[in-house]
Order: C-alpha cells, then structure tokens, then sequence
C-alpha cells in the first residue's frame, strides 16, 4: 500500500490508509490510547482501541519521537482536531528514540524555549517543531520564484570557485586553505568572476553559493558562510537598469511564496521607493537620528529609514542609492558629472540591507586608477583587470543575502534561524 | 533605442535597430568596409559605406574584439550569412581591446587550438568562442528541468555548509582551513547533513553546491572543486525508489535541454537498464575484459560495461547495483538476505560514473556495529550517530557530478571544459 501524507487524509476517509511519521505526543488513557503522528504536512491523530491487542500493547513501549508506520482506517470523529482521526490496526517502529530527548520537540505551552545555542547543537530536533517547518519550504519557493524570472529573462546559470589564489576584494578577513603545497583562500564574493563572466561575452549570469567571512561578528545578520545570491549584467544604461531587474525577481520571488506556500505575505510591486544617501541621510537628521558614518548607514540608521519610508510609501522595500567612493570599492562606476559618487545601490528590506549592487567600471584605464587611488596592490588585481584589457562590455549587478530575506520575512530573530547549519566564530557542528 | 539580440535582427529587415557586441572579424575592402560583431545569440555581418564617412573612417582604430555599440539599418543582402546584414550608421566604441590577444578567439581554419592549459589561463576569452557558447546555457536548462522535478515532487531545497570541524566520511583527502584559533575542514560531500535533515523530518530534500576533494589527480574527469548535485528521501522501500526518481529527475533534465536549446539529444526513457554488479563482471569477463578490483569498475571497465549495455539496450544510462560492503562505505544499508551486498548503486553514463546512491543504514545499533566493523572511529563520528539516535525514517538518496553529465553530453574532452573555472592541483586562477 502507498504511504498516504497526513495532509491527504482529510480525502480519505472510510479508507484504510497507510501512513508514516515521529510519535509527536502520547496520551494513555488506560482503556483507550492515543497518539498524535507527525509527517512533513502536519499531524494527526491516532486512536488504539483495546480491541486491537497488538497494537495497544506495544504503545506502553513507544517513547516520542519515535518513527512509526502505521496501517489504518480514517474515521470521522468531531472531537478530533480537523474532525477525523485514524484507527490503528497494524503498527511497526521503523526507528526507535532514546526515551529522553536532549532538547524537547514539542515545547510545553506558555514555558520557555530552549536557548539557541543548546538549540543549534541539536538542530535536527529543533527543525521538527511544527513552528519551523515552513523555513526551508518557504526558501525554495522564494529560489523558485527567482529563478523563474532570472530563465524567462534568458539568464545564464554558472557556477563559481570558492578556491582562489589571492583573497578577492580586500584581502582582509578572509579564509586561508592548505592548499598541497601551497595556500589558498575561500571566496568571500564572487563579484569577480561574475564580472568575468560579462568579459567572458555571456551578457546576463546569475548565481548562488556559498561565500565565506572570517569577521569575528556576533550579530543576528552575520555569519562565517552563508549563501549568496547574484546576478550581473551586460549592456546596461546604468545602475537603475540593475535594480528594474532585482524589483522583478523579488516580486517574481515573493508571488511565488505567496502561491506556492500559502502564506500570507505582501507581494512588493514594481518600482520600489528609491532614495538617494544624501536624501536619506536629511530625513534621518529631521527625525533626528544621529549619523555615525557619514558615508553609510548604521544599523539604527537603517531601520529608522525603512519605518519612515513605510510609512511614506507603504514600502518594506527601499533603494539607497548613490553612495559616495568612500563607502563603495574601487570597481563601482562613478557619476559623469559628481566624480565623488557611485552608481550604486543598496536595498533595505524590514530594516535590513539585502542587497548591494552597482554597475561597474569597465574601462581598463579608469580602473586602473580608481585601484590606484583606494592604495590597492595593482599586482593582486593582475588577474582581474586583465578581465579588461580586450574588450568587456559596460555591465552591472547586485549580491543579495536571502537568509536576511527570510529572516525578515518570517520575521525570525536571527539569520541563523533562516540558515539550515549556521557557522558562526564559536560554531562548525553540527 | 533598445537594444536588438543579434538572433532577433531577420525580423526586423527594413528598420533601424541599435546592437552591441564583440567584433569578430574585421574585413576592410579598401571602399567597403565588414565588420561581423558577436554577442550571446550569434553573429552577423556589418557592412560600412564610404557615405557614413565617421563610422568608414573609425574602422582603422578598431582591433578584434573589442565592443562596440551600432546603430543600423537592417537590408536584405543575399551574400550575406543568413541573407541579410547591417548596414551601420552610427558606431561607438564601449571597450576598446589591445590589439595582441594572449590566444586567439576566432580559430584559424584548420589550425591547431590553443593547448587547454593556456586557454584555462584566458579562459573569458576562450568562453567567447562560438563553439563554446553552449556549455553553460545546456547546463542551465539541464539544471532547470532538474528542479522541475524536484519542485513537482515536493523536495524542499536546503544549503549545507561547506566548512565542518571533522572531515566529512573518509577523513582523508580533505582540505583544511584555518578558521580563527582552530582548524575547520572543507565537505567533501553533503552526505551527512541530508541525511541530518531526514533526521529533522524533511523527507525530500535536494541541493546543489560546491565539494571538495585534495586528491592529487590528473584525470580527465577529476577536479578538486566541483558542483555536486544531492537528494534525499525519507520512507523509501529501497534503492530502487531512488534510481526511480534519478529517472525522472533525468529524464526532466534532458527534456528541458532538447526543448530549450534545441540540442539535438536523446532524451532517455524509464526505466533505465540495471544491472547487479556481479552480473557487470560476468558481462565483461565474457568480452575479455580484465577485473582489475573485485568489488568495483575500473574507468576501462566502466567504458566496456556501457558500450555493452548500449549495443543490447540501446540505452547510454546504465545503473549497477548491489556492490558488496568492501567497495561502499559504513553507513550503506546491506541485504537482509546477504549482508556481503549493499543496497547501492552507481549510474553510468556514456562511460562515465555520474552518481551514487544508496539505501542508508537508519538503525542506531546496526549503523554503530557496520562503522566498527570497518575500523572508524566513533568518537569523531558521534555528530553523525547522533542523528540516528531520537528517531530517523528510513531513508536513501544519491550524489551526482552535473559537469561530468554535461562533458559527455557535449562530448567534451574533459570535466575542465564543462567547468566554468576548474581548480585542479595546479590550478587556482583565474
């Protein structure tokens, strides 16, 4: 007999059913015994009448979250959470739990949850509380939805190398790897070889995989390796191009949870608010948030521009845009007529930045100089600025973090709750 | 003006367009002047007047590719490939090259190409080639009806880190890192953490990511990072469900290239053949071939085994089964009926390994008692048994190499070439 999910039971009822699940509670009430089975779609209720001998036998030495596969009727029963429940007639322990669990799986009402750290030690019991199954369900769909607009807009997948030979970027806080006789360095973004890519003539790439950060943070947004989500794109007009394009893939991601899931989630619509840091940094002053970094957002910063905005334009959505060179690395483009700013652009989400992008300089000569005059090692670059010496078209893109997307989304307290095995400076296990 | 993809221009004959490209080739005539410009769709021919006299005069400056902007019209010109061309207007020069390229785009006519260590060097300008501007859009649409399947079938995507504190199944042939004031290791596999998120009650699970491996190989079909392709799933019958949904998982891959790209390729049909391992070595004892190792293929063997299976089934897939526990490690389920065999598989392909897979061992006991047996040590491997311990389904899943499918469905020379940047022994850059 096929397993039947517990989601598909409400259709089956007078049927006999076979289906599998962890015992998620036990209730014992002598002449009568029940279980609640717990599958990926949900739980049901398992009655064990005293007529069934084998069966209500075994029960006394079932412990929770235990797998069971059991055979049954579907029988209606108003009492029964959903108004049915399923009588046991055959039972067999696929695997047997240790009676006592490290971390509880269900959490008793009103008490107080584990702490994270115990948590994350055992997180394959922490993700079986129902409260955390749609964490992941909710992330494929939102890939699924980014990856639908990113192939009706002729997108190319690739894949890029987290080994390099020199730190990419700014050489600080990276990764260093034995590499047989020599070292090597784990990728802390693939913005450099996206943008080979572009050089390479592939003119619209995306991307996802991890990159590394060897930053001692103890924030709810960093971790040492998480996954990244890019694109880059050739033949742009300007950074404006680049954020038209994340505005479709969100909504495209966004729509898809909303289908898909079920959830009850605002899907953005196009465009979104956009702001310059100037403009940003003038409401801030007049709400009278203090500036720490003149050339950037702190934190504080960033939350109080995403409730201003919220409230101005009903957006959880907002581009900040032109950020001036001292915030921005040497590769970003700079404006025609204010050689001080960038064509760039973050995007704030619910108080969090989730994005960063930029169209880039692809002129050998101007990058040349732009490195030169941030103190960069132009013999490090060697292999990047010869991405421009024959021939790149004019190109941009952006990086966004999707685990901040989910964190705020199912509005969890942390990144590591929306990451399946977070790293962290203390943690590499499980 | 928008721009116009190069395979978009036969509808437009008669109009004026704007395309941005790389020049191809440059043909100057001495009163007529042809460029052919290239950008991800194709190519097509540019013909300048002496009337345009600033475009007919710029051409002189202009060297191979570098990128150009044109604004044209589009004429009927029964000479040119494909019986039109562009007649150009206006032209400006987006990135101009440096006259000497380090290897050639456009190969000469019979020539030798470039030897592939010093195209790996270049490798953006060997991925210009037109013959190899399908590498990546295959892989793509490969990709794509991969989670087609996936997606239909209700798996749940999930990230797995690449950094762990212990080397993942073997403990050898790792990378290893130096992670603050400790030492971190690179996965050399997913395995453990799908088989964590059975634990966690996932039941389908799929994911895609980079793995490491610090062998010293120089074959064609070995890297020391490459993209792995992994599923999982809970309450499985046996390793034959697996191979099951590897079918359809394939067979939905294969369909979306031929459909998508228009390749000319044999989409394969279910189910595959299959084939004990012990039955292979009887196959190919009888073709003469030698057993090199009892209890597994040789690359020859693999080969041989595959034209056999093509030439009696007509098929280019083959799954061998069955493999005895020598050749499989500790955590593969074995046969009730034969404890020497494990309920495994490898799956070939034109000659070629692609995956493995296997039922896994859920039963805490029976899981501890196989590791002894083949001498681990349980200490560093009490994360993993840990997962084994409050309750885990049954469950079963399988690892496959996507470049290694694309290599032999391109018929590519080596797993390098269907890589965007392979990092071998040597090889780190660019």
């Amino acid at each position: 007999m096929d397993r039947t999910l517990i989601k598909d039971l409400k259709g089956t009822i007078g049927s006999q059913v076979k289906i599998s699940g962890f015992i998620h509670a036990i209730r014992d009430q002598g002449g009568i015994k029940f279980l609640q089975l717990r599958d990926v779609s949900g739980t049901v209720q398992i009655v064990i009448l005293k007529s069934e001998k084998e069966v209500f036998d075994a029960v006394k030495d079932l412990s929770l979250e235990s797998v069971l596969e059991i055979h049954g009727l579907v029988k209606e029963e108003k009492q029964a959470p959903g108004g049915f429940e399923v009588q046991a007639l055959e039972m067999k322990v696929l695997s047997a739990a240790e009676p006592e669990l490290p971390i509880p799986v269900v959490e008793e009402k009103g008490g107080e949850e584990t702490e994270m750290t115990k948590r994350l030690d055992w997180r394959w019991l922490d993700l079986r509380k129902p409260s955390k199954s749609n964490i992941f369900p909710v992330w494929t769909a939102l890939e699924e939805g980014f990856r639908e607009y990113f192939s009706k807009a002729g997108f190319i997948q690739i894949y890029t190398p987290s080994l390099m030979n020199t730190a990419s970027e700014t050489g600080s806080d990276v990764f260093e790897v034995k590499y047989f006789e020599r070292k090597a360095y784990l990728a802390q973004s693939p913005q450099f070889y996206k943008q080979m890519a572009m050089s390479a003539g592939m003119e619209r790439v995306f991307m996802v995989g991890p990159v590394f950060r060897a930053e001692p943070s103890f924030t709810t947004r960093h971790l040492t390796e998480f996954t990244g989500w890019d694109f880059e794109v050739s033949y742009i007009g300007g950074h404006f191009d680049i954020m038209s394009m994340e505005e479709d893939m969100l909504i495209s991601g966004f729509k898809n949870v909303k289908e898909k899931i079920g959830l009850d989630i605002e899907v953005p619509s196009k465009p979104f608010p956009k702001i310059t840091l100037k403009e940003a940094k003038k409401l801030l002053a007049e709400k009278g948030v203090k500036s720490e970094k003149v050339h950037d957002l702190s934190p504080e910063e960033e939350r109080t521009l995403c409730e201003i905005i919220k409230e101005k334009d009903n957006s959880d959505f907002v581009f900040v845009t032109d950020y001036p060179i001292e915030a921005r690395p040497f590769y970003h483009m700079r404006h025609e007529d204010d050689r001080t700013l960038t064509k760039s652009f973050d995007l704030l989400y619910k108080g969090v930045e989730v994005t960063t992008g930029a169209q880039r300089e692809h002129r050998f000569e101007v990058l040349k100089e732009q490195a030169v005059e941030k103190g960069m090692d132009i013999a490090t670059l060697e292999d990047y600025m010869n991405f421009f010496r024959y021939g790149c078209p004019p190109h941009g893109g952006a990086g966004i973090g999707p685990a901040r997307i989910i964190m705020r989304l199912l509005e969890l307290p942390t990144v590591k709750e929306a990451t399946f095995l977070p790293r962290d400076v203390k943690r590499l296990t499980p």
